[in-house]
């Protein structure tokens, strides 16, 4: 844990310079627009403890599965999200000396990143071993009304040197991933081309074959003048750049401002790149970089008006809840329908860029209440079109009939992760699927949406949980064996409470969509039955399921279990564990980790949480009670909904706790992890805590209900929400709540 | 499954050349000497399908470790024995035409295996492109005399030409393993140096930094007079060899002998192994070729006439039985205790070469009985010198005051195995090691065994076992969570009966141990335990769990459950399964088996094979006519057990078809992945299942009993045995059995 950025209601800002720190500080300070993103980089460049990144939405490289012990199954690789050309530096040099902090002496430094207007800022001075000064001020974005389009102005400030500056500006596509084996490269040069202040390159990815075409262009200001200058070329395998020189003086300001567009052939024609790319470079450099910050602020203003949240009375809270927020939109803005949320977005390559059920269980809600409804049913679009592989990665596990399992991971739809207890085990996600669907329909009122998509993801998934149960004839119930619940600190368990009551849930909800689109269309649902030769005595085999299934429980506790064997554990609470021991996953081995009682995320909880209309407060409270404190909270998708429960019962100061945590955790580095990227997913499920938790948002027979508390600290706290095509405003003090 | 070997009672016959084969046969027709071995490459080389191996015990390489999402606990590295330089080519030329048999038309070929002799023979006419013919006989060994030499005799006849022929002797050490990443290279060179009939190399492992070092040495006759030759050096990094140019002449015979003497630094100081080849090489070629083998057929006659099993009226089992005992004479010879038995000998890479607990389970039983008792004691002593790395490893897993886990896979004693579910959840092994100590003792007599070395084994397991429980409320008893029993088609499952079991019997046992070796020699009892900082509560703690540990059982059927889960199964018989199904680990994905009630190994049985002197006959039937019907059997060591089990329960034909099952797996390739090498360690289960089995073969208070069964098919059959210091003969006949 860290505490080293400054509080701020709209900012990030760290001041002075922390090497040590500076991974950490790329993480945070990341920029991303929804179709690219890069870690916050120098754009001089820096030798010093770094990561660079770069990365384009939807590009990614089939990485062959390693094992040491091949299982039956296990899909052929493993995808991640590559690495791609680097746009984002100015490099200078005055004289033999480069500009670079790892070797300069740094006088001032600051940098800040504005969510109000989007972009980032940084500003410092430092001294060369010759003793010459130079004061730096940079500003970046990357265009959210532009999704292809980043721009930089670099203004550099000789403090006591007359002298010639080197100046390049480059693309670098000679890129690899950090976790690449033995520096492997999965990038090829297609072609690159370059003139005075334009330069342009396409590379294509080994084996995906998608192709990527970055164009930049640069002028240069000094003194407050647009001067000409000659550049030469600089080129390499995979490299281009210009060089330009210029003389520097003392006091005399120099401003260089480089734009960057990218096009990639998910969106455009790969003989089509290189037009797109220099038409549009054409339009940016004439609106130049003032103008194009200037919308990027509109921009971004238009989305706080549909999604801020306001907090009176503490400002870090405040700060930490619009970073959530901001990063969110970073990294999805639902244009896409092809796109979806890694878990880290754009700002590192840990869990490969890829899809996990984190979408559907704490992005949907976000995306529902913020923005247009077009936004979450493109993320329910994504799934649909990826059902064809569902059912066929499905049916390489020995399911049949168009019964399908979505992947744990994926990119395309394609299972790509490969330990058997999570890829062949985690099936609750399918669960997830469903439960999206409704929780969309239930908020948006969408209900043709199961007509056209909704309807047929759910039978497939109903039919995957009609096979995957098994008579126990000891029980005499249907059972669920060898699975992995959300808790991941549980492998291939027995009767997973959660996965056993959302897999009932779905063939309720699969039958009652039937029921509901034979009724509106009866047509579309004969035509749909027939397609995927839907049996009638399909019904009774759910029903008989949904009647017999097996939910294990302790009656003398009154809760639900986790999974058959865990009162047989030791069960020890977290309060009483020694701090040494903590984190499990780092201090513990994995069986001594997985035969303890420790919870890693909520699971029972998990499931209380998604179907609350379902148990009393008083189900609720004992089975909190009992799970709450062995709960250690590894994974970043916990406290978030420990804290919506917490609230709704009345837990205020472990509600408010949690909260913190969860909304803070990559600006204070909370698990020290910070430094591979930001949780990204886990910031819907912040905002979750306060629209759900705090203000406890509920959805009631097709109407919002709020039961609000208001955290101790808080003067009031207020929300923007879009519901149903309207926009309201809702604002909880020490009075109540109100709805504007 | 194939069947193209010839039947005979000494020999394993191929008759006619089947490239398709090739592979397979490499693996059968291996050759070793304990010291090292090599796969039946072909002399002169081979285009085709083949696998190239040459092996020297304990020469590893630790590879790192490589998973999809590391765990805590997870060895750095898993070891592998390494393809060592290959000595074994006599490389022959006529003109331009190199003498390959996937080039040439082959017009005869024969290969055998003379087991009691101990040699490999082969013969073949070839035709070349040109027309050319050539008649070839080729023998070589490895000696058991001398464990650093092996000889080959090449004998050319041209059938139908003169011409001048090119002959190469060569040591090529550029030699790769076949699973190596990226074709990596693990030998460099040190030094190598050759003369006109001799040549040396010299090389080291990376990392590990074993020297190993290879000498040949080579002689012509032709028409049956030893003649004199220049010889030209071949030269390349890591290879050296001699080239010789002969005339050769229709119908005359040339031979070509070449000797090769291998030592290395595990056993010579890395600067005298040179001195050493050298010197061995001067011996060797002095006795030349035909005494060597002479001594070599002596020395096997002499094995053979302590370890013979003879079987009448069925050469098929005849012939197995006597592979099996080969295979394993050939694998191990019990001289050195830095050695083991890797699953797969020297005949193939897979499983790295590296010991598991088949040593103790399997392998003891055999050597006790055939070999003196120093051999298995030097098993036993080889993990009685890992105790430290094994008191290191259960540390690493959160154990602690000496406490030890032996690892599942190791070289050196560290654990180099890294699938969690096997390397820190398949802790039966620990069990399997008291055990053998317990087996040893009962078989030898050999107590003083306990006081130098076995009961600090045995604490160091007993505090493992002590801490590995844990108390269950719910069932008040002690439990055993998340274990893998020998039944690797569950992973992670609580209440394993057979390690329950075995885990309370090493308790009883340790204490046993206790009390006899205070009473033998209370100095040396004092001093371990001082040494150990045994507390006395120890012993109540290990009593109470003595009593109170948990067994899993079904009342109703009054069996034995095999985990806590196992009747929420569906419980399927193995013959209503289609034929379309197995086998299961290639046709299913690894949750469908896990979830599955199929049982790749003995399990429950095992234990009941362990302690059949626990349990009565009944009790053994109903849980071998419950748990049988469901085994696969896809491990190689599990047909022995049933087969033993079903002769005790006089199910004849089972106990016969299980023999024939285990005994000729690699034989007739039962399982299609002989290729990969042999399973040299259920070898040994192949003669349990004839002791054991048919001969009823038990110890019961210290005397050697028999209950014999005489399979239908056969007339009689007999083995020698060695007793406590005594060689005795046991016949079993339609009359009974005899002890000679």
């Amino acid at each position: 844990m860290k505490k080293y950025l400054k509080v701020d209601e709209w900012k990030i800002i760290e001041e002075g310079f922390s090497p040590e720190l500076n991974r950490v500080s790329e993480s945070i300070f990341s920029l991303g627009n929804g179709r690219m993103g890069h870690r916050a980089n120098f754009e001089e460049g820096y030798s010093g403890e770094s990561l660079q990144g770069s990365y384009l939405a939807g590009i990614y490289y089939p990485d062959k599965t390693k094992v040491g012990w091949w299982k039956n199954g296990y899909p052929e690789y493993a995808a991640k999200v590559l690495n791609a050309a680097n746009w984002g530096t100015i490099r200078i040099q005055v004289d033999n000396e480069l500009l670079d902090l790892n070797r300069c002496k740094v006088l001032e430094f600051k940098r800040e990143l504005n969510m109000r207007d989007g972009y980032l800022e940084r500003s410092f001075k430092a001294e060369f071993e010759s003793g010459r000064q130079v004061s730096v001020q940079v500003k970046r974005f990357l265009s959210i009304v532009h999704d292809s389009v980043g721009a930089i102005r670099y203004s550099l400030t000789p403090l006591n040197f007359d002298g010639e500056l080197s100046v390049l500006f480059d693309i670098d596509g000679d890129i690899s991933n950090q976790d690449a084996n033995y520096g492997e490269k999965f990038w090829k040069e297609v072609e690159k081309d370059s003139a005075t202040d334009v330069a342009v390159l396409t590379m294509k990815t080994k084996r995906t074959n998608f192709f990527a075409c970055t164009g930049i262009a640069f002028d240069v200001q000094k003194d407050g003048k647009t001067i000409s200058f000659e550049s030469a070329p600089m080129v390499r395998e995979k490299y281009i750049g210009r060089e330009i020189k210029i003389k520097a003086e003392e006091g005399k300001e120099l401003v260089f401002c480089k734009y960057a567009v990218n096009y990639t052939s998910l969106n455009t024609p790969k003989d089509k790149l290189r037009l797109h790319v220099e038409k549009e470079l054409g339009v940016v450099c004439s609106l130049g970089f003032n103008n194009l910050l200037k919308m990027q602020a509109d921009a971004w203003h238009l989305k706080w008006r549909e999604s801020d949240i306001e907090i009176e009375g503490d400002p870090e809270a405040q700060q930490a809840i619009r970073y959530n927020i901001f990063q969110l939109y970073q990294t999805y803005t639902g244009e896409d329908p092809a796109l979806n949320i890694g878990p880290k977005g754009f700002t590192g390559e840990k869990y490969g860029g890829a899809t996990h059920w984190d979408t559907e269980a704490y992005c949907i809600p976000f995306y529902l209440a913020t923005a247009a409804p077009k936004v979450s049913r493109n993320l329910l679009i994504y799934r649909f079109k990826q059902l064809p592989q569902a059912i066929e990665n499905a049916k390489k596990l020995g399911f049949f009939d168009g019964a399908a399992l979505f992947p744990m991971v994926t990119m395309n739809g394609e299972e790509c992760h490969n330990e058997w207890e999570i890829t062949f085990e985690e099936i609750h996600r399918n669960g997830s699927i469903s439960f999206a669907i409704y929780n969309y329909i239930r908020y948006t009122g969408d209900q043709d949406y199961l007509i056209e998509y909704g309807l047929e993801v759910l039978l497939a998934i109903a039919r995957f949980w009609k096979q995957r149960v098994n008579w126990s004839i000891k029980k005499e119930r249907y059972v669920i064996l060898g699975v992995t619940g959300p808790n991941e600190y549980e492998n291939n368990v027995d009767n997973n409470w959660y996965t056993n009551y959302i897999a009932s849930w779905c063939l309720e909800y699969a039958l009652e969509a039937m029921r509901y689109v034979k009724g509106r269309d009866e047509a579309k649902y004969y035509t749909l039955m027939n397609r995927i030769q839907f049996k009638e005595e399909e019904i009774t085999s759910w029903k008989d399921i949904i009647d017999k299934m097996y939910y294990p429980k302790d009656d003398k506790q009154q809760v639900f279990l986790q999974q058959d064997g865990f009162l047989d554990k030791e069960l020890i609470l977290v309060k009483n564990l020694g701090p040494e021991n903590l984190p499990l996953n780092q201090k513990w081995s994995w069986d001594r980790i997985l035969r303890s009682c420790f919870i890693k995320q909520a699971d029972v909880l998990q499931g209380l949480y998604f179907f609350q209309d379902r148990f009393d407060l008083d189900t609720l409270k004992r089975n909190f009670d009992f799970y709450e404190p062995m709960t250690v909270h590894e994974s970043s998708l916990s406290p978030c909904v420990h804290s919506i429960l917490a609230a709704k019962l009345g837990y205020e100061k472990l509600a408010y706790d949690f909260y913190l945590r969860t909304s803070r955790l990559d600006l204070d580095d909370y698990n020290n992890d910070t430094e591979d990227g930001l949780h990204i997913t886990s910031m819907a499920g912040t905002w979750m805590t306060i629209v759900e938790g705090f203000a406890g948002m509920r959805m009631v027979d097709d109407e919002l209900t709020f039961n609000p508390m208001l955290p101790e600290k808080w003067k009031s706290f207020s929300f923007n929400m879009v519901y149903r095509g309207k926009s309201i405003l809702v604002k909880v003090n020490k009075e109540g709540v109100e709805i504007l």
